[in-house]
């Protein structure tokens, strides 16, 4: 999608990942490599303008040894601190930004020390490379604690308190290289089994109190980290307020609906960042949607049936639990868009 | 264009062009080929699902040949009543479609009888491969007669009527492959030198009659040839009524707005329609304007400074006077983008 934004804006492409079957590969010239393969990422900087990524668990390392050769946005230590849970928490709370309680767990000492403090409910997680729920062990009360310590004990991990909030929203960000500052307006997101599967944009009746704070957060995070591109910080709303809860330091899957929802779309303006152009605008087009498709493919005709719903198939092996494409809608209004929605759910199903 | 919009329909591409450093490359398969060498065209047409095309002058034996291998949508028929003017103003009128007078010319004896039937000022033009003002000469008066039957004559003709018009309009119209039809409103375009420069949609101060007129031609020209895709008709208007100037059988340059003016662009319903999709809402957003980038490689920063530009690089190399790009521009009426249109004709100048 990156790609597809960036041909427009005149600009050539190379990937770089670490299977042959990358889809990327489908839109320009594809370099296969382990991340720790450094005579792979040294041919693959050869002759570049400059490198960005739309994967959160690139090894910083990697990125440090191409930041060395070419510009790199979003920086590497925006991987840094967005790789690992405890880092990333703790780069919260130094900026003042509220987040659920949490406690750093290697040994089952200091897992019952973390429940000692934090209470029950708490979710136990690994501190890298979880996503999509992955590496996660809710524990309810103490006859989890075996379970969730032999499923994940052993690695480096993270007991964060279980936060009864109202509902997920996330905020997507952009920092140019001049520092300019754009903002999506919050984006309401309903997971399942730990997947995203539905974003609203703006989120329903989203306040410009909620929406101030959300970028004041924002802005805090882009400045302190020297930030270029998008940034998605996902967000706990409980009794009017933003808890953060992880970010990831590029383009979003709940920023997705900006492809025909919002007048630049995230992809756009990440390019626009990276390239050191003007941001584009975020103004939303009445009201969005996104629908994720997740391990099937739909009846391509009965989505597009649908009034303003757009389709977005990434071209991937269908597999099961796999985000394979989404549908993005929009509606000049509430009750369409909500109208549209079931159709397209109806499609769908 | 048409393959930025489909890979997210999950379509795959190969292109054919006469020529290596066709942009189609960057993006997909290049063939390259000449229109009659029938092996680069079969071995092109092997393994694909369909054709279409997005060159008039695509030469109709080459278009029928890939027809006995592979559907080819808009049908061959379309390109051979588009390719020849005298052809296409007969087939015009026999739908009942106004066109300005014309008359075949062929000989110098020809020509007389031509110019003493419509009268001066008149337009001897080429009947075949003219584009852009190309193969064109105005006649004013008798001086005239000598230099345009020089430049021109020894070749199939026709001399038209120079008609006194208020303004060139564009229709853009779409049938799918079940029958479906959708129209975008009419665009009105201003040339400069033969050559597309700006397009506004809707065409200011629209009405609904002039649409519906529009609508009617168009109807009637996609059903009579069994149209699939999107096709363009030139059109004048004068003392508010419409004449047929010339159709183009594909995706357009007085469409390109619609990739943000439009809920669906005319790549995204092209596709849609040659692909049995169902089509896609044709409604404007706002008011839409392009500017086309001719012959130059402006300041892209400079350009994206202005709200709701949005750039559309082709990748080409720079030479005079060729088309290597567009802007298009969205405001949400006529005053906010009649101010950025302005602002935008700075950026560029």
């Amino acid at each position: 999608m990156l790609a597809l934004a960036g041909y427009p804006l005149g600009q050539r492409f190379r990937f770089f990942d670490t299977v042959e079957d990358a889809v990327a590969g489908q839109l320009a010239e594809l370099r296969v490599g382990a991340y720790d393969d450094l005579e792979a990422l040294s041919h693959f900087a050869e002759g570049l303008e400059l490198v960005t990524y739309e994967f959160e668990n690139v090894p910083v390392a990697a990125a440090r040894f191409l930041a060395e050769r070419v510009p790199v946005f979003p920086p590497p230590q925006a991987l840094e601190a967005a790789q690992d849970r405890l880092v990333e928490k703790t780069f919260f709370q130094g900026l003042g930004i509220p987040t659920p309680p949490f406690y750093p767990v290697s040994t089952r000492a200091d897992l019952l020390q973390g429940v000692e403090r934090i209470g029950f409910p708490c979710v136990l997680k690994t501190r890298t490379l979880g996503y999509d729920g992955k590496g996660q062990e809710v524990l309810r009360g103490p006859q989890d604690l075996e379970r969730a310590w032999t499923s994940l004990g052993g690695q480096p991990l993270i007991l964060e308190g279980f936060v009864e909030f109202e509902r997920e929203l996330s905020v997507l960000a952009v920092r140019g290289r001049s520092g300019e500052l754009a903002f999506y307006p919050l984006v309401e997101n309903h997971h399942h089994g730990g997947i995203l599967r539905k974003s609203l944009a703006p989120a329903p009746g989203l306040s410009p109190q909620l929406q101030a704070q959300a970028e004041d957060y924002a802005r805090q995070v882009l400045e302190r980290l020297e930030y270029v591109g998008v940034l998605a910080i996902e967000l706990f709303e409980a009794e009017g307020r933003l808890m953060a809860n992880e970010m990831a330091p590029r383009v979003h899957n709940s920023g997705h609906w900006s492809l025909e929802g919002a007048e630049t779309s995230q992809f756009e303006n990440h390019l626009r960042a990276v390239l050191g152009l003007p941001l584009g605008s975020t103004q939303v087009r009445g009201h969005a949607a996104m629908l994720n498709l997740i391990g099937f493919q739909p009846d391509f005709a009965r989505i597009l049936e649908v009034r303003e719903a757009h389709l977005h198939w990434y071209g991937k092996e269908v597999r099961p639990g796999r985000k394979v494409g989404h549908v993005n809608l929009r509606a000049d209004t509430w009750e369409e868009l909500g109208a549209r929605l079931r159709a397209l759910e109806d499609a769908i199903a």
